[in-house]
């Protein structure tokens, strides 16, 4: 059995997340006297590199374009790009990768890449597709932080082929991050899923910013239109993708949000008080059974 | 020139508001050694007044009933009940407050009370109108505590007939209890910008709950969708209260954040990715631009 400490890991993107994970396996993983391991990162941004290079984050940093060579030394990838991106990365590389290597990654919508899994899947490496959930308005290397990832859901696919030792791998290396739960479903699932607790809730909150008058409102603020609101400060290039790579998912649940809000709308203009309260009861009950994690870090 | 430390404060309703600025009266203003003031209060709920004797913030509990006999000694008066009973409080006991008495609230709505105030102003008492922004899903005097105001926002609705003295009164109190910035506002405006920050954000809140397939979608998340839905646990009898005495508002807010998110939606259905990333770039300096306090209490 393959021993986290002496992996070599290698990252495909060093920003926010990429870098998080690495300085969480940095911190928590090969901080010990007697790890062999290694972290290796490539990213287009040569700043980003030298910066973890002298932070003691990565060991070496390659650019994109070397990202080949990397491959070489790498026991376990963990590609940290855009949705569209992670495809392209793993159909282009996909012989670059040496034999048993265990490839992940952290893209938010999973249907549109597993549907061409043909394009880039080998028998002698294990691809096992994955979710850090998390997530900041600051992004870069920079903005990066090991103890980023501590009580947070993480959701796995596994694949009916991917070797049982490497998934237990895969989830001890989550757990050893600072993960919280592991959630284990289907890519199907995670779509309808992410888009109801992830991307509808980006969509809410800019819409909530984008109806306000001016951006001095917040003088009248008590604190919700602030938490509602916090997400909106987006990437915007990676939540159009996002949102367009889940388009059919996300429109369904932003229909049935709109019919919710339209049903207490009409509840308010016909002035029935009894309607409002029983939709407000019953809503604090549903939300009070939700078992949530602390706030958004 | 009156001093907040020799008032005799008297709190009407001693819930989660009432509660928590009486002990910031208690803490931040009674609690030095010279000090003559005292807080009264009256409650239906007995045992909320006992606790407060017994946790030694309250001098003195009366039943809401005797709430007459109480006014005859207080110098400052909080009324800190829903929208409707505080507006029933002012007119049933106009003329049993004492000569020279300073009034205030904290009703979320303040239009429909200001209408009616050829009803309970009297000449030689002063009603100062007020909304202190802070809340919490969990009700009751138990709940309350004295730092709940620390860093908040304060609107404050002073009228024409208030004595500048007694504004000024307010205006100290206010800021020893914590409160970062008062706002100076008029109530139509205070009803305009409130629909937005508050009732609006609670509306979206509980729809986003409504909507939820079930309570164990939090599985799935990774603090967007507990954030944005914290307010849900709401006081269904006093938020449906406040939705429907700003009813044309609120169904204006509410209007206009359907335009946006329909917008959205449909530059979604759409595919149209520039649109989506100008929408959501020009939302991102929106927000960025908004100066807002840390968080929810």
């Amino acid at each position: 059995m393959k021993k986290l400490k002496d992996l070599n890991y290698g990252f495909i993107g060093l920003g926010l997340m990429g870098g998080s994970l690495a300085k969480a396996v940095r911190e928590k993983i090969l901080n010990v006297p007697n790890a062999n391991g290694k972290i290796f990162a490539a990213d287009i941004n040569s700043g980003s590199l030298n910066l973890a290079v002298q932070d003691k984050i990565i060991d070496k940093g390659y650019d994109i374009s070397a990202a080949d060579t990397m491959l070489e030394s790498c026991d376990l990838v963990y590609i940290c790009l855009y949705p569209h991106a992670t495809l392209d990365f793993l159909k282009t590389h996909k012989n670059d990768f040496k034999p048993g290597t265990v490839i992940t990654d952290i893209s938010g919508v999973k249907s549109f890449i597993l549907e061409n899994k043909a394009d880039f899947v080998r028998s002698d490496t294990d691809f096992i597709p994955g979710h850090p959930m998390a997530g900041g308005e600051k992004e870069g290397f920079s903005n990066s932080s090991g103890a980023f990832f501590q009580n947070r859901n993480y959701i796995l696919m596994p694949q009916k082929e991917n070797r049982s030792e490497n998934l237990e791998l895969i989830r001890k290396l989550i757990r050893a991050m600072g993960f919280k739960h592991i959630i284990e479903t289907d890519h199907i699932i995670h779509d309808h899923k992410i888009a109801f607790t992830s991307q509808l809730c980006h969509i809410i909150a800019s819409s909530l910013v984008d109806s306000a008058e001016d951006d001095k409102i917040t003088a009248f603020g008590g604190g919700s239109y602030e938490d509602l609101t916090r997400i909106a400060m987006i990437n915007a290039p990676l939540w159009t993708e996002l949102f367009l790579s889940n388009k059919r998912e996300l429109l369904n649940h932003i229909t049935a949000f709109e019919k919710s809000l339209s049903n207490l709308k009409d509840a308010i203009e016909k002035g029935d008080g009894n309607k409002i309260e029983n939709i407000l009861s019953r809503v604090r009950s549903k939300r009070l059974a939700m078992s949530c994690i602390d706030s958004t870090v």
